[in-house]
């Protein structure tokens, strides 16, 4: 069974196909969000302290935290930025970085056991990241894409997959801590992108037996009504085997899609958390029996 | 490739896996429905005529025509229902009736080749509506139960299907033309609900090669938040393999994880109707742009 255990100082999460699904809050990005870069870049943590503390209570399973800030000094940033987050909420985190030394700050600095987001199949950073992620026992985000770019075909994306998981698995490192992000394109663009990330993600379960991730907003860019897409990608993926996802569980509709899968993929046990979140003062099942149990018995 | 084709005297559908997902309709029908029992036995059938035009402006495939009603001249009252639904909109019908005069008297005013609902695995219902499927060529949904109820284990349930889709053939049926159900149980009452019903969804594609329905909103009888569980199961069945489900199209969240999945399994060609029924006049990509869309290029 496969099982990716991550940690904070004082709690420990597990991905896998038997869990609830993992919901790694993503707003602790600068990335496209201008005013927050340049608080962070100031030293500024207000904004990056309401983003932990509220995805926390929102229901995320852990947070990714990136500094990423053209012409910053990302390794200190980065390093302070976790030291806070770790200082005000428990979930473990995901430390976010294309720059080896600002991941080496981040980990450094960690309580407990990260997911380090991440390495592709690009020879350069194989040879880069791996050898960090064994030295500092982590788990890590293998993004299906090499030196050729991303591929079209799903069969080239899970080669790569296949690829990182191997060389990986000669530093040291098990396929249990290796979580492939088989990369989402957006749907508006390329109609087969949901069929192709879901073929996927069905081998990368039971071919390759790792856990899996993805950015899931970049499925509806460009389309209306993203929330709702965002939330059936969702819960599709995780009915395909998709084990977490990096996303905001700000939105009422992605969560409500993950808490659904979680249910109807049998880990959610007695629909506990479904229960606690939406039971009302109404009768739940006042409004309508089901079809099974209106129908009658055959008669003639 | 499976294609089970349904037609109303001027238009036709076909239920397949490389379609649109079929919504059925599911709102007439007196079961449960007093005030409808009432009407449609004295002869009224005003609400029918409502049910029947708002269901085809909410987007259903086709309806379920149901006139189920104790102690009540149902062969009578359902071919009037037929009839009268034919007159007012031009989707294809289910006729639904446990009665096999019922059935029979459905068809012979039917204009256009019907789904019949249904089947099961009892040997004597097996014997009277094979032979009336054969006669008037029509298509039949299959229940996946038989004599010794609806069994808990979805391998029995697999087996009484295929033994309907063997028996069909046996009298000359293809199996194109048997939509199995493979029976939805109260997530509530049984946690293993959903994952039994995508699994052999699975094997129904994969193995047995036919199309499926199911009455949907069983799965969260007894649980809050109906709509919002009944839409990530339509969809997660969808993505699992399911073609149609009879369902009550007048409930916006179950529309939206049906065009969801359909925009997701690649069958909303360019996104045409997700994008008419949802596009506004603000611009659709400005919220966000997408996780990899927002990816750096690693500099280190």
């Amino acid at each position: 069974m496969t099982e990716t255990v991550i940690s904070s100082a004082t709690k420990e999460i597990v991905i896998g196909f038997d869990r609830p699904f993992c919901v790694i809050g993503e707003r602790i990005n600068p990335t496209g969000r201008k005013k927050l870069a340049a608080e962070m870049k100031e030293g500024d943590y207000s904004t990056v302290e309401a983003d932990a503390l509220a995805q926390v209570a929102a229901g995320a399973t852990m947070l990714d935290v990136n500094a990423g800030i053209p012409l910053a000094d990302e390794p200190k940033i980065l390093a302070e930025t976790i030291q806070l987050v770790q200082s005000l909420v428990d979930v473990p985190l995901s430390i976010d970085s294309s720059i080896i030394e600002a991941l080496e700050a981040g980990i450094a600095v960690y309580k407990g056991r990260p997911l380090i987001n991440s390495v592709t199949g690009e020879e350069e950073v194989l040879e880069r990241v791996l050898p960090l992620i064994k030295k500092y026992d982590c788990a890590v985000v293998a993004i299906s894409n090499d030196e050729t770019g991303i591929s079209e075909d799903p069969d080239v994306r899970f080669d790569v997959a296949k690829k990182i998981v191997d060389r990986a698995h000669d530093y040291g490192i098990k396929p249990c801590d290796v979580v492939v992000d088989p990369l989402v394109m957006p749907i508006g663009a390329m109609g087969t992108a949901g069929r192709q990330v879901f073929a996927l993600l069905h081998r990368l379960k039971n071919e390759l037996q790792v856990n899996s991730t993805c950015g899931a907003s970049n499925i509806s860019f460009g389309v209306p009504n993203r929330h709702v897409l965002n939330a059936h990608f969702l819960s599709m993926a995780a009915g395909a085997g998709m084990t977490s996802a990096i996303m905001n569980p700000l939105h009422e509709e992605e969560m409500a899609g993950v808490m659904a899968a979680n249910v109807l993929n049998g880990v959610d046990k007695d629909c506990r958390k479904w229960l606690t979140r939406y039971r009302d003062p109404a009768p739940a099942g006042g409004e309508a029996a089901g079809r099974e149990g209106r129908r009658r018995r055959r008669r003639a």
